[in-house]
């Protein structure tokens, strides 16, 4: 990535990592963790896939990013993902110490963030990232809603 | 495992893997899934040692006891760990469908079951496991005030 790089292109990074997953049959929501300018770690729901409960994007994304910078503590990075975090990732991200956390579409039923709970307010842990949503909402809520009617009309064909 | 076994018994071979972590310098907290009387998978505290900060012992018991089991659902299984679980690791038992949660010490810092947050109170999601606390409190607790102590005394002594 090259300086000057906006939050709306590595958003853009998150959506083709959403659309991989749902080509795939999964759910459609994408991750990317950014350090120093860099994308350094990528993520995709893979719960079908794996059978795993906590393959979420942005958990996979983490984990990926400690991995590549040896380290638990991601002070300097940034996650960009496609959808309001569920309470898990949301408690991930402040685990991970995660510097700033960007996101795309809301998600009225479950999102951690500001819609159902509100898991990362600042001063309720020692560390909470500074928060940015509604980047390329529309996309991000948009794959989501052609996935689901697909599911829907498969269902009614059956 | 045999049929009668209690939770105590289960918390019992929880706390082998607490001090399992302990042993490696890693905060001692363990956790088996328990699936038709019988332990399936266990988990501890791991986080330096991975250097993943996610690497929490709930959170790798949720996901062997998956891979076991070759499902994400785990409608069947009852959790036991040694500490109340996180915010991460309370979002990632409602999402694998835990039926039971047994845990020893309250985390009155972080706990995301009664002591800072209430994360699975019944209603809040589809899915909340049924919960049971205090199984061999002082021994989960006891584990963890040794830890600290013996921490604290080798940086006095630096």
């Amino acid at each position: 990535m090259q300086t000057g790089t906006s939050d709306e292109d590595f958003m853009r990074l998150a959506l083709v990592e959403a659309r991989a997953a749902g080509a795939q049959g999964e759910v459609p929501i994408g991750a990317v963790v950014v350090h120093e300018g860099e994308v350094v770690a990528v993520g995709s729901n893979l719960r079908e896939t794996w059978r795993d409960p906590t393959a979420h994007a942005e958990l996979i994304a983490l984990q990926a990013a400690s991995r590549r910078l040896g380290t638990w503590r991601l002070t300097e990075c940034d996650l960009y993902v496609t959808l309001e975090p569920c309470p898990m990732c949301a408690g991930s991200i402040m685990l991970a110490r995660i510097r700033r956390l960007v996101y795309g579409a809301d998600d009225r039923k479950g999102g951690a963030v500001t819609s159902k709970l509100s898991l990362l307010e600042p001063g309720l842990w020692n560390h909470t990232p500074n928060i940015t949503s509604g980047v390329l909402a529309d996309d991000c809520a948009n794959i989501l809603k052609d996935f689901f009617r697909a599911v829907r009309e498969r269902r009614t064909k059956l």
